[in-house]
């Protein structure tokens, strides 16, 4: 298989990765705990290590929690209905947002009668600073949402300026990291963001099964899910505590250790620059052929590791179907749980897109193969 | 190390468990997807695969859907939440409840102001099923929640006589499988039962990562938990379909292999005849010795696996110390994540209690060494 899905999942990871894992089952999968015994220990340990490593990685101070979880998701489902936001408060989202934020925000405003904006957008798919600065004057932006790359095009957004501008009126900003951390530096220290969720199975090179959110201001978050915690028993209350309050069930110790020996394999720089380089060759290649259509942000600097494609004469699907079939080459199709960008992109004709997820696994190699596919369904090989 | 906190986690799994995981992080690790390219689609299939295990372990029938999720405190946040109690709904939890049903019922009490009332206990530690009726009389049970098997003293609620006697009333049941499913049999179709949440990391033997629900009378769920759902992508709402739903996130594939792999495995018989055994030896072997008081249901048939026990003269916790520090056995202390049931045993002079879990890899060696260091620190060897 020539695997060009990265943006769903990296795969492989580094061997590392498996090997930790492998490990952790058969010498330390207890559960995790406060001075229980020294298995349960180790584990705590090794959770504390890990989340140091995310710290730095992102250069959040040491005093910033590091909340972990099963996935970003349920981070964000956290984050979104633990900002406590009063009815009517007016929500920013960017256009680029993946449906863990938008159905989720989506789902609390029922509640909430929430009035939720999206950031506009210039004709050339970039964020538009001026007019979004003119939207936060007429309606003052009380939390924001915004990622960081997009899954759909891989477009980096200007997180700083976005979150500098809200922040002029107190915004609560917060980041979804699933497409970059790990990839694009993140300057928790100087950017105005107050929560930054992370997956651990992307850019990190992580394994499923762990994901979380670090809170970069130390601002308050009530409590969305609830079970134990292994403290504090006879306390109905979830206990308080930055980061144990948020997090109950027993911890994945299994795939911490996984995202553990990814952090400490993690090459920030070299992955940037490997998929710099392989993403310049595959829009150079599709370039050739007259009939792809690329969604691409027209500046290439802001642009990294994912290509959103259309074929023209076919739907997506069915270019992805082919590439399986014919060539054994894995991409994603459709819409990508993007439920807002497609507008701008105008892909319906086409079911959504065809999505190259790069990595740092990906080769050139890779590329020439998907390029020859997509020649020779057109007939030009 | 003696590992005697399986009711934690079971801990080893079966080899083929590691194998099963190490294979998939290393062949199929991609995001489950209908449709989208070969590998994609032989994870799908693994899941179905896994689902239907479970339905044929407990009787259920092929049309009641499985939900997967994180863990079995994400499956009871998801139904407490998603049962759309009304305000001043009576829900019943049995004494014995984990705080993954314990603080979720609270929680959500503060919004709509529950009356949440404990199933009555007998002074002998059993459920009282003659008051429970009395009680049921008087304040009607809209919800139950109910664990198979208590965490703390390895009781064996009466399950099948108390949803049979709530379900009169209409009552919605919910059972907390997580110590017991793989274990003791569940007959879904038998049960006056409506939803069954299950860990698969406890007596199923999968790892730490997978848990769910089974909707055995096809109740409707309001959604709790949103986000992406790889289907409908454009729809803000969560896509209909009974397991889609309330599946959002990527799905955990290899927890879901390492479940498969234990599923195949398993022997629930042989597991429950071992844990009997041991379960017996365990106790007649404390009986032994004065100085300890066992927590214990009067009719052993009605126990299984788990026997919490004092140290006359010790706290709980200062017991594990030694036992860790000195012998090397993993044991549990304190509360258990069980907020209602230490009032009963009237343990709070020794702060909780000292828990001993058995599994299937338990040995009568571990017992004797756990005896014989028990006997050591009272100064009796």
């Amino acid at each position: 298989m020539i695997y060009l899905d990265n943006a769903a999942t990296t795969f492989p990871k580094p061997d590392c990765v498996y090997e930790a894992m492998d490990k952790m089952n058969r010498e330390g999968a207890v559960n995790a705990g406060r001075g229980s015994y020294k298995a349960a220990r180790e584990a705590s340990k090794l959770i504390e290590e890990t989340k140091n490593l995310l710290r730095k990685l992102v250069h959040a101070d040491i005093s910033a929690s590091v909340v972990f979880g099963p996935s970003v998701t349920i981070a964000m489902n956290q984050i979104v209905n633990g900002l406590n936001l009063r009815n009517n408060a007016v929500v920013y989202v960017s256009p680029y947002e993946h449906n863990a934020v938008a159905r989720t925000v989506h789902e609390l405003s029922k509640k909430k009668n929430l009035i939720i904006k999206e950031i506009p957008l210039k004709s050339n798919l970039e964020i538009d600073l001026e007019k979004m600065k003119y939207e936060f004057i007429k309606d003052k932006p009380e939390a924001l949402f915004c990622t960081h790359v997009s899954n759909v095009t891989g477009y980096i957004l200007p997180i700083k300026e976005i979150f500098e501008e809200s922040k002029k009126y107190g915004c609560i900003n917060v980041l979804d990291s699933a497409q970059s951390m790990g990839l694009i530096e993140i300057r928790a220290d100087l950017l105005k963001v107050d929560l930054i969720a992370f997956a651990g199975h992307k850019t990190l090179y992580g394994p499923f099964g762990i994901g979380g959110f670090i809170n970069v201001s130390g601002i308050s978050l009530e409590v969305f899910i609830c079970g134990g915690t292994g403290s504090d028993s006879l306390n109905l209350e979830m206990p308080d505590g930055n980061e144990t309050r948020y997090e109950t069930a027993s911890s994945n110790i299994v795939a911490i250790a996984g995202l553990n020996a990814a952090l400490k394999d993690l090459d920030q720089k070299k992955c940037l620059k490997h998929e710099n380089k392989l993403t310049d060759y595959l829009i150079k290649q599709l370039l050739t052929i007259k009939e792809v259509h690329m969604y691409l942000p027209e500046n290439m600097e802001k642009h990294v590791g994912i290509v959103s494609l259309n074929v023209k004469g076919f739907s997506a699907e069915d270019i992805g179907l082919i590439l399986d079939e014919d060539f054994d080459i894995a991409v994603r199709t459709g819409y990508h749980c993007a439920p807002f960008i497609h507008k701008f992109l105008k892909d319906s004709d086409s079911l959504g897109t065809i999505r190259i997820g790069l990595g740092q696994f990906s080769l050139e190699q890779d590329i020439n193969e998907l390029v020859y596919a997509i020649k020779d369904i057109l007939g030009g090989n």
